[in-house]
């Protein structure tokens, strides 16, 4: 091949971009590495010599030299330079010479799915939105108003050489924060447990994570209250369980005698206030679902995801404190009473978990961020978590009074409050036959985010029609225009 | 029950404390929670009147009338405050009368074992150390030099009331950062992506069960070089998978037509630099492995671990632009050129896998942590990532001299040097016939960290021994002392 070829090959395949961000030599061995692998060159083509090269392409003899000399350390090319450098015989050595195609490396693939079954069911089932705040998505505090110099004070604390152990892996997490937490958790909510018994952990996806691989098999059943929280379901999924649903009554889940028949493995629930329902689990089904989880071998994961927000008495106490036979594992977060981008949740686990779920943690996660963990840990010491909890009670009551003043003002006829004692939003469910989905795209439409309640429910035939609204993160001067938009949607639909 | 025992007992199961950590009326509340959960007061008990249970525990009526209120919030005992309160019938209403055990919700569970088998697999395999810093832990960068001041700086700017939003569930993570990234990988490692390829993780293991979980079902089997990194074997093995190991030599992984014949789903590898040995792979053992995998349908994931630390030539291109089939997927991380505890890592994924991999990973882990991904953005941006890489690769290779001149210069007959052309560590074959498990425990009890090689095969019959030495993380000076207890043991193991 003719140095002309070449270099019309390497002008072809490239431009030499001149602004500095790639150097020269980097895309000239870009160019030709490129065009070997394409069969642009084949084996035994003879490169041109660098000096000739370089002035084709109006660049320093060394810039091609440079380029060539990478080409030589990684296989492209044979020979020394100078003497001629021609383009090895890099093909794949398996394959008979017969077979050999330019895009070998480029073959389709056996299938045309590029992901596997487990894959697309949790592709299938995915329910997380693009939009993650505004009026009203639920779930969502409001980030304004967090203290943000106060974190900062603290996370810059910790950000200093003295302390550059921090930014080592960690190992079963912040001993500091594990006993603020333990203390914080003995003094509102009656839980009694030792620091070591806290496990810290990215978030509840990933406690979830940790408990149904750790606990559970492959096809084991896992038992959920029906409606319940869609992302503890794929999470559920995707480490191969059998979610079974369990419907919901005024006392909170209702499990049959035919739901306990199936022996579930694991018992997920929201003991505190259903999700999203609000329901409180009363004593007498705390007690049964105890015994019978007992009975079954069963572990229960308790999730009191709204435990700080709670507007009326003092939250109830938790089903772990109520145990006696260790089955009980708590879950709290601090998404909501924090902010969710920190991404810090933990388990209080019962003794005889402690070191199995440790070293499972450490090996499926590995564990870091003592950072934060140290700053979170004096925020609560220093009782800025508890003054901001107190603080945003307030706030969100407001917000919460207005919503509903804006609801049931307007359309109290055609829908019925669930919740409401706790938390950061409101289920409403529909009097008429209203498609729940529609109204939430068509609120979306004009900007409104709600969800659907019919995306909770598992069970088809159980499913009811209303909405979730959250109104935490939305100020209160912008709840009535958007609950005008979505009463009169809901209006219409009926109408 | 008399007013005398109720009272006895409430002393008998606590003791008020008054150093005003738990309220008293909270504390009231627990101890008769307590004594009415363990049937210690069976349904039907009267308590006594406030005022009197006031008088007998020297504490306010109020006090008392608090605690008796949540009790009745709570359904644990009825009637009207003042008419006299009794103990509920709270026991579960499943179980026949006859059957009812004050311990009934503390029976054994069904199993002596508490963790599942998969629990138990993923707990057998445990490979993370309690101890992850000192010498010569593999893997762990220094930390002091990492340059505190820029990173909290950084931090501190986006910790602000205006970038409020950063503290939300993050959304296909910070795009500047994915930005920052394409082009530094660009100009580094001739990656050519574009930032919505860019997927960021929580760290290297999250981000590979993110690629098992959505690529692979259970049962499938994943190839990996053995030795390799146990930590991914883990992972892979606690989504499911059956791991099948592929010897190395001279090439890099050499996987033969029986190795193929098993059609893996998914390849794991590290051909910049074999994870421990540091061999790199070689061009034509590339383009064979990326042809057989296109054959396969199978996913290539390749790990770039130590692509910033190189101290002889550029770093060889990646696989993944090399590859013309969209089956490879490039991973990075933060973890040794920033350090550990940051947790993240990301992956550059082929364009038809960015949406299920994105919905993926929203639904298995939720995402936030925008503050972190804002500063990286900035620091890369701003040129602190490549200075400081420059100045640690400077200090990295005089630690690996020294620690290269105190291992060989003393027991050079010994061992067999492998790597050391890039990355924070060095492995040392054995040439003698030594037990490197019992040397890696007896450098423990001298204060040594060593891993020992053996531990990162899978296969025992390739299994070889030897030793792993991270120098990173160690300072000159303490590098000859901590060698010279490592190779007295050594020679003592021949001797």
């Amino acid at each position: 091949m003719e140095i002309g070829l070449v270099s019309d090959l390497v002008q072809e395949v490239m431009e030499l971009r001149r602004d500095g961000d790639v150097p020269l030599h980097r895309q000239i061995y870009s160019a030709l590495q490129q065009a070997i692998i394409q069969n642009q060159l084949p084996a035994g083509t003879k490169l041109p010599a660098s000096r000739d090269l370089a002035r084709v392409l109006g660049v320093g003899r060394n810039t091609v030299l440079r380029g060539y000399e990478q080409l030589l350390t990684e296989g492209y090319v044979l020979g020394q330079i100078g003497a001629g450098t021609f383009v090895a015989d890099t093909l794949p050595d398996a394959q008979p010479l017969g077979r050999r195609r330019a895009d070998s490396a480029g073959a389709a693939p056996a299938t045309a799915v590029p992901i596997s079954r487990r894959g697309h069911e949790i592709a299938r089932h995915a329910d997380s939105g693009d939009v993650q705040h505004g009026a009203f998505m639920p779930g969502i505090p409001d980030v304004e108003l967090f203290p943000h110099d106060v974190w900062r004070r603290l996370i810059g604390k910790y950000l200093r050489r003295r302390h550059a152990g921090l930014l080592q892996y960690s190992v079963r997490g912040h001993a500091p924060l594990k006993a603020s937490l333990t203390h914080y958790l003995h003094a509102t909510r009656c839980i009694q447990a030792a620091p070591d018994q806290v496990l810290l952990l990215n978030g509840c996806h990933q406690a979830l994570d940790l408990c149904a691989r750790m606990l559970t098999d492959p096809g084991d059943i896992v038992m959920m209250e029906d409606p319940g929280y869609w992302g503890a379901r794929n999470v559920f999924r995707a480490a191969g369980l059998s979610v079974h649903p369990v419907s919901v009554d005024a006392q909170g889940m209702a499990p049959s005698e035919a739901d306990w028949a199936l022996r579930p493995r694991l018992i997920f629930l929201t003991p505190s206030s259903q999700y999203p329902t609000g329901v409180v689990l009363s004593l007498a089904r705390r007690r049964a679902i105890l015994a019978k989880a007992a009975e079954c071998g069963a572990w229960i994961i308790e999730d009191d995801y709204d435990n700080e927000l709670r507007y009326h008495r003092h939250p109830l106490a938790p089903l772990f404190g109520l145990s006696t036979s260790d089955r009980v594992i708590y879950l709290g977060t601090f998404s909501k009473a924090m902010f969710p981008g920190l991404r810090l949740a933990y388990l209080i686990v019962p003794p005889c978990l402690v070191e199995p779920l440790s070293v499972g943690s450490a090996e499926l996660y590995r564990e870091g961020r003592l950072v934060e963990q140290a700053a979170l840990a004096d925020f609560i010491a220093d009782g800025h978590f508890a003054s901001h909890i107190r603080r945003m009670r307030m706030v969100y009551a407001e917000r919460q009074a207005a919503l509903r003043t804006a609801i049931e003002g307007e359309i109290g006829e055609l829908v019925t409050l669930s919740g409401g004692q706790a938390g950061i939003h409101l289920v409403y469910f529909f009097q008429a036959a209203i498609d729940d989905h529609a109204i939430a795209a068509a609120a979306l439409a004009e900007g409104v985010i709600v969800r659907p309640l019919s995306l909770y429910y598992q069970d088809r035939a159980i499913s009811r029609s209303g909405l979730v609204l959250g109104y935490a993160g939305v100020a209160v001067d912008q709840i009535a225009p958007a609950a005008v938009i979505l009463t009169r949607l809901i209006r219409a639909a009926v109408s």
